[in-house]
């Protein structure tokens, strides 16, 4: 079993019964939705799935795991999703897979947030992994110009056929070659304010719950409860 | 002639050749772009339009207005666009015709900004008009609850036919039926940063001249040169 399985199905025991669960998008939330899916199916679990992606909305309808809109349900319980980075004071950036605004939404609702990671991902300071920030397509070359300006090293996002990518939302991901950031809350505050940015990948404050995959074993931290 | 048509024409006249200019949205806006256009066609006038909106590019293309996106110029020269409120301070509502986000984005790359308007949109304080709040369709009845429970009045603008509106860029528009907004600084400042918001329509510190269409004639003040 790879460290991104181990995790998933370790996050899965944590969904009981009656529960809205927000699913999360990427490649080691796939195996979270793989095990939900297994428990609906094998032992009956009844719960409402709320997705954070067309792709794991898909792959949940496969599985016959019941699903609501996030405009479907008064909250949700539980939110078990991926991450890019965590940091040692458990702030995180999240949108490699370009997921970012929908999983911030389902999150901001969330009463509980899980974050399921393999050990890679754990880093003292943000910024190795290139910060996705989405942006409206109209003026994405205006703002391209002005984070290059501010020395944020941009790069819009392209496939690997060379075209834009666009996210669920038909905008742009601009990527942020930071390799350190120094300071994520002013960060955050600087492109929150830029007109054009729908939403950036720093989730911040967000988490309550990290599970961590490692080659030794599964590590459970409660930096919030 | 019309006090919309009034301020129109008489903007019309701060376009000199050469230009780039941003061309705004609505019902006052429409007698600028018909009197460039006519300038263009009668006079020769060599400009570049950069439009806010499905509508103006229409309108702009049909009058034979050369045309570029905000993303094929380096800089907007002046942008002229109409207003749903000014108040005594010059601090601005946009977006009734839901074109807020395009006509934001297009301002903030402008050297100037000229507000054209009838002399019923001059007022005191903000917040007779409902401010329009472009958001993601995916939460957006989370957001009406949020805003609800923080007293905002909000309403899910539909069309007469009942129909939700969709922006260009196929998000919401939600109203919020304020009567008078004390700190408008301190709403745009919340309103930014909720997850789910793309744009919304107080326009803060961003206009360099208001063109004022009165019965008595046309009023010019420059609150910022």
């Amino acid at each position: 079993m790879n460290l991104k399985q181990l995790v998933g199905i370790e996050a899965a025991t944590y969904v009981k019964d009656g529960m809205t669960v927000g699913l999360g998008t990427g490649s080691t939330a796939y195996y979270m939705v793989e095990e939900i899916g297994r428990r609906v199916k094998e032992e009956g679990l009844q719960i409402t799935g709320v997705t954070t992606s067309n792709a794991t909305q898909e792959q949940a309808l496969a599985l016959g795991i019941p699903l609501k809109s996030i405009d479907e349900v008064t909250h949700v319980d539980l939110t078990i999703d991926g991450a890019d980075e965590i940091s040692a004071n458990f702030q995180g950036i999240k949108g490699g897979g370009a997921a970012l605004l929908f999983e911030k939404i389902v999150a901001t609702y969330s009463d509980k947030v899980i974050w399921i990671v393999d050990e890679s991902k754990m880093v003292e300071h943000l910024g190795a992994f290139p910060l996705p920030v989405e942006v409206i397509p109209y003026g994405s070359d205006q703002l391209m110009r002005k984070f290059n300006e501010k020395g944020l090293n941009p790069v819009l996002r392209t496939n690997e056929q060379g075209d834009i990518v666009k996210t669920d939302s038909q905008n742009y991901i601009i990527d942020l070659k930071l390799g350190k950031i120094k300071n994520p809350t002013e960060l955050a505050h600087y492109l929150t304010n830029q007109v054009g940015v729908v939403e950036h990948g720093l989730f911040l404050d967000m988490v309550n719950t990290v599970i961590i995959g490692r080659t030794e074993g599964v590590e459970t931290l409660n930096p919030r409860n």
